[in-house]
């Protein structure tokens, strides 16, 4: 498997400033996300205060960023990541089902907007789920529900039915889904999640209107939060931890952004993913000096 | 005399953003640099890595600056700050001999290029001086030596020459100095500056070429050391000690871009000052409800 320099995952400011960044600095990186930035950005209507571009709307942000990954030859890879692993000299990273393997990782995902559902922490793992991908041959002739938080659970939703029994799809977005699953086996419902409940495993997905019996419920966020994300990450005052470094409590792992605290805004996350691409080009560098000092030389 | 929210010196990424941010909320705001941004900004030949402006020259981010700041109403002062005093619960800036009072400060005059002379901190104050019309009626009928780092140091020399009986003139950039004043008081000295000496006083400039008995010697760089700017500040490996906030060990007074550390990047100083604006604009909310508790009202 190839190693990538650095992964990237998110392309808010925070994600697209640490790639442009890592990328100058002849980094080979993956960069995880939307093309189109982050959700934040290209729906914001109009950005007073990006020092350089007066007032800008999102969308026109959104566009100069994409502008500048293309100039640089940046890919964006367009998939969900469920789970970033420390395995002591890299990272494994979960992403819509396959792996990856990167040195560093810099987190740049943003926060998840709004709570969790009470009975989604205590049941993670145990039926609930945040990426279908992975976990959809667990439900093969079984009932599953699906939270979609953007129109990109569809598919995921549609990969689900053709082995789950039944999947019930709640969208959590204005639009009209376009579900194009032949056999029936998803039925969309408008309808507010509310609990998850269970003794030892998901058994009811709670709503406004009513219950339904299920054996897992997918929860798809536009991200997922940081904690879930990079299983032993120190978390404080709900967000990362991180010092001005943008070092985490990992070796190896960065964060910026909204991830690694307040305030919410573009030009402090941009800053910040700056900074970050900048330390794991330092650790790397230290890293690689490290190993030849040891005699492990690796290409 | 007026006192106004926030004082912001620098007119670099970090100030400029500061500035931007604090306007936007709507405080009262007085910044101190070059319309220009900063030497090091309108000096870049291309910057390759700040988010949203591809492949910008310095020149065309001043100008982008400037645009942004004017759309905003924030005039520039154009003078050179010499000192921040704290003075509990407000600051009093001294620049260009004047006199300004802020109820908090933010910090973003860059690093100080190269070093300080030797002789240089020992003799701070007793001869040796960081602003020329400040400190010039101490000089009526003796010889003082002017370091100029910019061409804007040529009008104190002038101004300096009115009092001394003789200027010697060091400049320490390229273009010729326009020197109008007549009475031949000042002359130009193309030599190194090497040492200052003295034992209570400052006595001696040394150059690469010779020594000259002075009895003063102002160094006029494009900026001056925070620490010797605000006396009180804890400094840490050569840099205004910060927190994520941007806040000094001084309640008040917040510190951004290059002067609170590394990497010196335009983006990372811009996300910073984004980051101590919002600082002192809570910082001065938190200051007015705890005046109303204590019943101390002030307009």
């Amino acid at each position: 498997m190839d190693r990538y320099d650095i992964a990237i995952i998110g392309t808010g400011p925070a994600g697209v400033s640490a790639a442009i960044t890592a990328k100058v600095r002849n980094k080979n990186i993956l960069l995880f996300g939307s093309r189109k930035s982050s959700e934040k950005v290209y729906r914001a209507t109009q950005i007073q205060n990006y020092p350089g571009l007066p007032q800008i709307s999102g969308e026109e942000l959104a566009e100069q960023y994409q502008k500048q990954l293309d100039q640089l030859g940046i890919a964006v890879t367009e998939e969900r990541v469920s789970a970033v692993y420390a395995m002591g000299s890299y990272f494994v990273i979960q992403a819509s089902g396959k792996m990856y393997e990167a040195s560093s990782v810099i987190l740049a995902a943003g926060v998840v907007q709004g709570k969790t559902f009470p009975g989604e922490k205590e049941l993670l793992g145990r039926g609930v789920s945040y990426c279908a991908t992975c976990d959809a041959m667990l439900y093969r002739g079984k009932t599953a529900a699906v939270i979609g938080y953007t129109k990109e659970a569809e598919g995921e939703s549609e990969f689900l039915a053709e082995l789950a029994e039944k999947v019930y799809y709640l969208p959590m977005y204005k639009e009209e889904p376009e579900i194009t699953e032949e056999t029936g086996k998803i039925q969309i419902i408008r309808e507010k999640p509310q609990a998850i409940t269970g003794t030892d495993q998901v058994e009811i997905l709670q709503t406004d209107k009513r219950e339904y019996h299920v054996d897992g419920v997918f929860i798809l966020r536009d991200s997922i939060s940081a904690e879930q994300l990079v299983p032993g990450l120190e978390i404080e005052d709900g967000h990362v931890k991180v010092n001005l470094q943008m070092e985490t409590n990992i070796p190896g792992c960065f964060a910026c952004g909204d991830v690694a605290g307040k305030p919410y805004q573009y030009v402090k996350a941009a800053g910040q993913g700056n900074v970050a691409a900048l330390s794991a080009v330092n650790w790397l560098t230290r890293q690689r000096l490290e190993k030849q000092q040891s005699g492990i030389i690796t290409k």
